[in-house]
């Protein structure tokens, strides 16, 4: 395999995980972060720490994105010491946010216009997965995008799926993939409080739904938080509002109806603006009254 | 293990898996079915064929009673040639039909007052799991009515759930797996609907969320439907009005908001009345508009 300089601008739950991983690779690993200190901890093990997105990407033929939304990429690329200006012609930028497609799609646009690759490429699993490289990576990007970041995508995640030979599909699937696991997360808390308002032992019912046809990966994960009273955030009410957002923004492009997500957005909405914005997306079962949730043990 | 006499009304999908399963076991197994011919098809490799519920329940100690609704298991005990008035005192009837929580509430105390025991047992699983005695029941009854059907339980179900030691909890964590089925059938029609609309690849997209936090038993299950563009009823749409409708119903008597419950209940109804009611529920991805759906394989 080729070895490259690569350059991973967000050191969060994913981006550093996603670096540690190119790093084990073997790959020259340059970081950056919004966060006085983050880049430099990182380094501390290897990869060398760079002050901005520019600084970083004149050091490096391929740089991986991983930061909260299009908003920051937008910065990242063309703000203040942005990346674009300062990447050599031919490197690629692989964008791993969970965007609107039709942003994404535009972007591959622009870089192109500069001289640059692009990879649509977001990314799904959780921060233990990035930190293992076990994560999943919906990708889609032209030939010549993929051959400019050979190796790169499979040192960072287990399974990488090519979706399109254009950028768009890949954010699609993630939207998609954030539809079904926002409406799961707040169909497994109505289901969860409907339980303890007809007095269902939680953990009962926990049990059985988890062994029958009503199971989604989402009830499992996030139901054992409630059952512990554990609402820590590792990801948040206010993710689910802005992720479900971007899926209803999208199809309202194309005037296309999606009652469930719609239904979902609106609970998570009132999830947040209750006070429980920055609590764990399972928080979203406080909007039910009439209801005892389980209590932390003591 | 004690070998019982015990009786099944209702010889379909479930029902003749279950009886099956009793026969393999080595209880002398009655069964009885609304339609003509079923109980003597039945009956050929062992067994009795009943004409009625009374001449079947004059010769049991248990009866598994695994019919449509509230009102077949209505008429299976009180109706014509009924059950109830035929049962031996101290004799068990075991419910296995996806009804309101609080009518099985009640039906409880009805049997009590002719001396039967009674057991709130709904079942989950499909029809194949019954064949095998693989399936789950999900239980609920007094002790007195456990000891009345000792053995018989295991005999069909690879998992029995005992939920409570009164009728009730059986039926309520039933409608609530039924809630999040109905839902996550929806949501994944859904989210193939705004795939299809977007361009996304369908069979693309079936293999990434099945391997995403996005997935559930449902869309793994169902969206295969969809994908072959077969919609030949296993569970038909209108199977989903009416536990939708069930699990809205208890909900609404104690005033509980169920959000997502009574939209995919809506999603579903409009299937119906569009003229799906007897397809696949699967088939409630019709009524999305704007999109091509799979076509069968030529």
């Amino acid at each position: 395999m080729r070895m490259s300089k690569v350059g991973v601008i967000g050191l969060g739950a994913m981006g550093s995980g996603m670096a540690g991983s190119l790093r084990r690779a073997g790959h020259e690993v340059f970081v950056c972060d919004a966060r006085p200190g983050a880049a430099e901890a990182f380094a501390r093990d290897g990869g060398v720490a760079c002050a901005n997105p520019a600084e970083l990407a004149r050091q490096c033929s391929a740089i991986v994105s991983v930061v909260v939304n299009a908003q920051q990429t937008e910065a990242v690329l063309f703000g203040d010491n942005g990346a674009a200006a300062a990447m050599h012609a031919g490197s690629v930028f692989i964008m791993c946010s969970t965007v609107d497609p039709n942003w994404s799609i535009a972007l591959e646009g622009r870089l192109e216009a500069l001289g640059l690759h692009y990879i649509d490429a977001p990314i799904s699993g959780g921060a233990a997965k990035a930190a293992s490289g076990e994560m999943t990576m919906m990708t889609a990007g032209k030939p010549a995008a993929y051959a400019a970041c050979e190796g790169l995508l499979e040192a960072m995640a287990a399974k990488v799926y090519r979706l399109g030979a254009t950028a768009g599909n890949g954010s699609k699937v993630k939207i998609i993939n954030q539809l079904l696991a926002g409406v799961h997360i707040a169909a497994a808390a109505e289901a969860m409080a409907l339980g303890l308002r007809e007095g269902v032992d939680a953990a009962a019912l926990y049990e059985v739904i988890t062994h029958s046809a009503g199971n989604s990966w989402m009830f499992e994960n996030r139901m054992a938080h409630v059952l512990k009273a554990d609402y820590t955030p590792l990801s948040a009410v206010d993710i689910f509002v802005k992720d479900l957002g971007l899926v209803l923004d999208t199809a309202r492009a194309s005037k296309f109806p999606l009652p469930l997500a719609s239904t979902a957005h609106q609970m998570f909405m009132q999830a947040s603006t209750a006070g429980f914005a920055r609590e764990d997306d399972s928080a979203v079962i406080k909007i039910f009254p009439g209801i005892e949730l389980p209590k932390p043990a003591v």
